[in-house]
């Protein structure tokens, strides 16, 4: 089977800026509230883009950098929030960019939608079925927040964030570990045409808990250890989840990935966006490991562990 | 890499059928009009039926025939029209079933779905990231139709179909062919929230040119003619669609496999269904070969050549 790099990444945060300070505000909250409670400091909400416009924006990020997007011939997009079915926004990008062949679908698997993405392009890259991929991940959560519901309306932004990835030949670790628990999938739904429902304190508890137990497993079937990896990038669902998958696995916090201080939570974006921040900082260095870990509604939790 | 078998089928159709007596009566059309223009005698719609409610039971007909369903681990579900984004259908399948491992989402990719899902889980199973499959088509079109649009009211309908895949160690034939177009793709738009948009005219000609191209394309990447095949299982959204491809491509018409009269256009959930009903009549055979043929919006137009 053929290997997979990572050639290029692109993201894309829309230019409305909303600080918690706004959101303390209409939502009758203590100055400070917000940041001791999540981490985040301030994110970013659509105004007129649609989810689809952003998506291209993340494309067209890495396509600004001089890269030739020709000879893409899969694209896959995550999200939780449609707004078109069909065409597929990764229609719709190939449309963008003018891209003659390949295979183009999205797909809904929660907040783990980038992971799974991501692996599934791996598998068409791994046997044949493509060379040269772009995983999307997309979410516009201004518009299904529910404005009055403080556990969602502090955390949840939009965002989109893309990756280039190419079959190769190198002799290159990848393994991946996606899992999903039908148990307690009633603490984070998204109907379509209704607000985003979740329990907080139970989404907090199953994502410490099957996301340690995920990697635990990830690890053992990579045959290695997290000090073998540089950097562990999670979804950006709340610092406190961060901290205390950290604090779980014994990892030193400074290989954890954070960047929800300015982005929020924004889905199936966070994990392409905090890779696209690491690669415009140099931090995604060849033949270093890193592990991307996704989880959230489904209950959808995945983890990849790979060689850069 | 891993061979795959389909080892079972199962299909859903709601109770309730709609004739076309009752749509010429309702769009003011002549009687037989639609028949002629379509193929289509009668379809079901749902009634209190959800789209996850219809895609468990497709999964529960392969359960109902004595086969075990515990031991999946991987469950794709494609859809045009989602109705909750998370947890995901195949999440709630996975609930049903009470399967206490694997990896479930849905994707969207347009009424070549089901295509899309059964090459990207043939993926999984080829690579070792499954070893059993349930690949689900469903769609609840009665929903999305606007009842005065001659167009689309004629022909969609609701159903759900299931097939159960298995990784194996034999020599087979097992070739695809998947492709998105983005020229012309305002023609075929479901805008969710909205009724689904179809330029009829423009839809009939580039189902016919892309797809006949796309078998050509096809059977030269296998290097085998169409007479080596015992059927082809169009996605059935016209009879005229599907007697034009025939006759272009000199397919004699008994290989073509049509359930469209009683049936209807049920975009993703056609070709299982489809596959279920020559399941039952005995024509799904070891050893010969068929070929799965979807199209639609995207615009997205997929072949899959195996062996059975």
């Amino acid at each position: 089977m053929k290997s997979i790099s990572i050639i290029e990444t692109g993201s894309y945060l829309p230019q409305q800026k909303i600080t918690n300070e706004i959101l303390e505000k209409s939502l009758n909250l203590a100055p400070g509230y917000i940041k001791q409670r999540t981490g985040i400091e301030t994110r970013c909400y659509a105004t007129e883009e649609t989810i689809g416009e952003m998506a291209i924006q993340s494309v067209l990020a890495i396509k600004h950098k001089g890269i030739d997007l020709s000879n893409i011939d899969l694209i896959v997009v995550a999200t939780t929030t449609p707004e078109v079915s069909m065409p597929g926004i990764a229609n719709e990008i190939q449309k963008a960019l003018a891209i003659k062949q390949g295979n183009c679908f999205d797909l809904l698997a929660g907040c783990n939608g980038f992971v799974t993405a991501f692996d599934l392009a791996t598998s068409y890259l791994q046997t044949g079925r493509a060379k040269q991929a772009l995983v999307i991940g997309v979410d516009r959560l201004s518009k299904v927040v529910d404005p009055e519901d403080i556990g969602t309306a502090i955390v949840l932004s939009d965002g989109a964030g893309a990756v280039l990835l190419q079959a190769g030949e190198e002799e290159k670790t990848y393994h991946s570990h996606i899992v999903s628990h039908y148990a307690h999938n009633e603490i984070l739904v998204s109907e379509i045409g209704n607000y985003i429902q979740m329990e907080g304190k139970q989404v907090y508890k199953y994502a410490v808990t099957k996301t340690v137990r995920n990697l635990e497993e990830l690890f053992s079937k990579c045959g290695c250890t997290h000090e073998e990896i540089s950097y562990l990038i999670p979804h950006q669902s709340n610092q406190k989840i961060m901290q205390a998958i950290a604090k779980r696995l014994a990892i030193s916090p400074e290989k954890i990935v954070q960047n929800i201080q300015t982005v929020g939570n924004t889905f199936c974006a966070s994990i392409p966006i905090a890779l696209d921040e690491m690669k415009q900082k140099g931090k995604l260095i060849p033949n270093e490991k890193i592990v991307l870990l996704g989880y959230g509604g489904g209950l959808n939790t995945g983890s990849i562990l790979l060689t850069l």
